[in-house]
């Protein structure tokens, strides 16, 4: 929480495609971009900034040395778009950033709510922030779609029992290792197998039904409870992620369904289909709520979304927020609420 | 602005539909309801206020002298439930509240955001308000349908050049005044001579555009310019508000259409139509919004929805934001997010 400027000074780490999105969402807003960081030895470390954005008037080198980039520039905040779990790199790069004294936002999925499993590298991190009075926070497209939508509309009820949202995505809008997670053009049998198999990473889901037990107040009473299905093409289906076609019969993609109860006995669970669409397909979010005798009672539904934009844009939109939060991780449930800042 | 109670003492001023349904659904909530308040001489004056709510447990007789009622009582908060504008009598209500050292929520529409018209009332209440240290705020169903939802929403974008809502509500839920007021049972030649004279109150849609624009963070540029169209009956289509048939070729309702620029550029504008319904039909909210260039971005629709029941649920739920705010006038545009408040 440094002093909140009227144009803060952005770093951006991570220069793939939702990094270049936010770079340019950024300079259109006549944003104050001081630097952009890529991996030490990419193939990115030492090109302009710019260029790689396609902008003009942009004129920066990607830097490779984080931790000095981070000391002359001295940003208010650097934005982190690089991978999606809390582990010992993506625990590096925060660190780097906050002993510059930077605050943190990020799209990591796992700080949306990192407290979701007892991942000590959360608790690591929520202490080297507060000491260097700094705040960190994960946000992205579930920060709206996922959480505060629905912690508003929930807020129009009396009389809760459930949560449910049905969400589905295009595998093709991000590229071969997602595909690759959600068992594009597996068979039956594969995706029954490493449905038997032990480790499986927690989902998106995972931590998203944790920021909205927080945002509804309540208090999660015991793990996710998880569960999948596959999606089975009923046609040849080309996938441009993976450059083939999904014969008939084989894995298009897969839905993860997890399940979140709460001590006051209100169940959330979320549905989230990846899969490579067919024609005339489109993103979705879909949320229905039940009151505690089952009758459904509210409903809203997002459709023509562009998940990725969604995405940086309101990672951008959160940017005062964040400067402004208290030191220390917080999450999107407790920053104010969500709102489009005027350029 | 007074202590924040645990459970603050709440009276409420009006025993209409939403009134009682207001009493219900904090009594469910085991609330602290300490004085119901009606009209002198009306012929609710003196009965049971459980009788009246048809709930048990809450025996407190209706009473007619507001002034001494609330003195007696102290509450925190007074909810006010009796009608749509602030004119001399809502602000005798208001006002006799405010001087009790109460805070006041209330359902009256134009109290969404009462600086949209240079009504003089708003400022007298305001300093009011401030002087006695307490918060007026109005909300219902538009904090979250027609305001917050879509301030999320807009918050997960870049680019906004406007933003369009399509709703419909059911004259049935609201009773006779609202039924009269939407022009039910008129002929088209009624709607058009009224259309024709010059002088009619702003719609509820006047008030929540303003409301819209602040959460937006964007500044009114002009006056809402207003258009309407009438709902005309396709066959005879029973009407409980007024306990008549509406003959095939009179009006059901009446659909407003209020538009709002902004000096960022971005416009504003909301079609709302309340008809009595046929067969088959339920409330709906559909939200548009598109990039400068008119590219559509982002949709929201809600659909099935009981507009009175979450009318009187976001009141109850905004009543804790209500008490803990600054003195004077404070908008739903200003609060914290709307949430759900668990019991």
């Amino acid at each position: 929480m440094p002093a909140i400027t009227e144009s803060p000074r952005i770093a951006v780490h991570g220069l793939g495609a939702m990094g270049l999105e936010i770079v340019r969402i950024l300079h259109r807003r006549g944003a104050d971009i001081v630097a952009g960081i890529v991996r030490p030895g990419s193939g990115k470390d030492g090109r302009d900034l710019g260029e790689l954005a396609g902008v003009t008037g942009l004129a920066l080198p990607a830097r490779g040395d984080a931790g000095r980039a981070l000391r002359e520039t001295r940003p208010d905040i650097v934005v982190v778009a690089v991978s999606t779990y809390l582990d010992e790199t993506q625990y590096e790069i925060f660190s780097t950033a906050i002993r510059s004294g930077a605050n943190v936002i990020t799209l990591a999925e796992e700080m949306l709510h990192p407290f979701a499993t007892d991942n000590p590298l959360a608790r690591d991190l929520d202490a080297l922030a507060r000491r260097h009075r700094v705040t960190v926070t994960g946000t992205g497209h579930q920060d709206a779609y996922w959480v505060n939508l629905i912690g508003v509309l929930a807020g129009s009820t009396h009389d809760l029992g459930s949560v449910t949202g049905r969400l589905s995505w295009n595998v093709d809008d991000f590229g071969r290792a997602v595909a690759e997670q959600q068992q594009v053009d597996s068979t039956t049998g594969e995706f029954t197998r490493r449905q038997a198999a032990a480790e499986r990473p927690p989902t998106f889901g995972h931590y998203s039904l944790h920021a909205l037990a927080e945002v509804l107040g309540l208090t999660p009473d015991g793990a996710v409870e998880t569960a999948a299905e596959p999606v089975i093409a009923r046609r040849d289906t080309p996938c441009g992620a993976l450059g083939t076609t999904v014969a008939r019969g084989r894995l298009l993609g897969r839905t993860d369904i997890d399940t979140l109860r709460t001590a006051q006995g209100v169940t959330l669970s979320i549905s989230s289909q990846g899969s490579v669409y067919g024609d005339g397909e489109s993103d979705f979010n879909e949320w229905r709520l039940a009151d505690t005798s089952g009758k459904p009672t509210l409903h809203l539904r997002n459709s023509e979304l562009d998940t990725a934009h969604t995405t940086c844009a309101t990672l951008v939109n959160r940017i005062p927020d964040v400067i402004a939060a208290r030191p220390g991780i917080v999450t999107v449930a407790e920053l104010p609420q969500l709102r489009h800042r005027p350029f």
